[in-house]
């Protein structure tokens, strides 16, 4: 029986998705409950492994479960235990085709950014950013993300197979002080997403053009941008599936 | 040498504002970072003792410095030493008749509800309430708080001179799932706003009329309202001095 997990959670009070020896991970925390539900050992499979502080309101999780039950119990069941820094927005029965990483069409991510006074409050919830900045600068900055291009020099990792990437979608939300990056695209390597609005917020205080993110994507090398943005500022807001697509289009 | 503090923190980090054995409180902070600053003893007296988990986004306090401090170096020095879970707004210099606590006129609180689905990310920031919940009734029932009115039934405390409070606004904004309880008055004793804001969720779940809450005032007995909401929602917005009025008005 294999189930499919959308899930929220706080990324503050967790050492990110994936388990680890001596800190406590969403994963770890999310397998120990199952197990302590079904009795038997659990393996969860996630869409995206977020970093440390990183925050999700649409993580998509599967395991496989020897025994049926009702999706509303487990539901019910797994909140109850997870309250309150995980929360269990949906379980669906799905068949075992499904796969929550490789099924993955596109995934996306919101970044938050308060550009006013800073509230300690949202500290692990939003970056503060406290210098002047050039908001349609910025914007033509963003431009030169979107589309299909070899995003080498927004990655660490140099064993993966492909660098190239497609961002479909790449808007700003402004709503007073706040700024609110939406971001969608076929694939994020490791940091890509905080990569990206860290060089955003170059351009918006003025040490970068907007042109030299271009360059910087031409150029293939990673020393080209050095910068990550805060991991709190990070929600990882939507998995697409196949499924999501045909019904969000006959909808 | 007096100084005027507005100062913003997360509940959450402190066990309440006021100083005690054993427990982290915002007051102790703010008084050893002044003393640290400042190289002698410092006593910080504020305009209401916010509860454990109770947020400020306007809490008043007052102390006296030995050495003038220029008040912008002030707050800096201050905000740089409480990052990230105090923040100092404001920092004034004041004669020595101001006094946070005296002085103040009337308070503003601001308790937000989250009637929607669960948000991990705000469970310490925001009070869920899960039960159906009907608007009109409890708006009904929040007129019944208005007004100068024996509040005896809202306060634990027996030792206090007078229970009588005027309370000039009790408005609720709401936008989509998030209820925001606005409330204005010249004094709130120990957990009355978090009494009025339980009796205000008795009544949008059905449990009581709206009349019951005249009923619970006109009584004068705490044992008719022995409920009190969860201090994650609340937040001490702003507290009003003379020179605010007057300068609210000529403005």
């Amino acid at each position: 029986m294999r189930y499919k997990l959308v899930v929220s959670y706080d990324g503050s009070c967790f050492h990110g998705f994936q388990r680890q020896n001596n800190y406590l991970s969403v994963q770890e925390k999310l397998e120990k409950t199952l197990e302590e539900i079904l009795k038997t050992p659990v393996v969860i499979k996630a869409a995206s492994r977020t970093d440390a502080g990183v925050h999700a309101y649409g993580q998509v999780c599967h395991f496989d479960s020897p025994q049926l039950v009702p999706e509303k119990n487990l539901k019910k069941i797994l909140n109850k235990k997870l309250f309150p820094s995980i929360y269990i927005k949906d379980v669906q029965h799905v068949d075992n085709t499904f796969h929550a990483r490789i099924n993955a069409l596109k995934k996306e991510y919101h970044y938050f950014v308060n550009i006013g006074e800073f509230d300690p409050t949202r500290a692990k919830y939003i970056h503060y950013f406290h210098n002047r900045i050039d908001i349609e600068k910025m914007k033509e900055a963003m431009r030169y993300i979107c589309g299909t291009h070899d995003f080498k020099s927004f990655s660490k990792n140099h064993t993966i197979k492909t660098t190239v990437r497609t961002i479909e979608k790449f808007e700003l939300i402004q709503d007073g002080d706040m700024l609110e990056f939406v971001i969608i695209g076929n694939g994020f390597m490791y940091n890509m997403v905080r990569i990206i609005i860290a060089l955003m917020l170059k351009v918006a205080e003025g040490k970068f053009e907007p042109i030299h993110i271009k360059e910087i994507i031409d150029g293939c090398d990673r020393h080209l941008a050095p910068f990550v943005a805060p991991a709190c500022g990070l929600y990882l807001w939507k998995v697409y599936y196949e499924s999501d697509l045909v019904n969000h289009e006959t909808k």
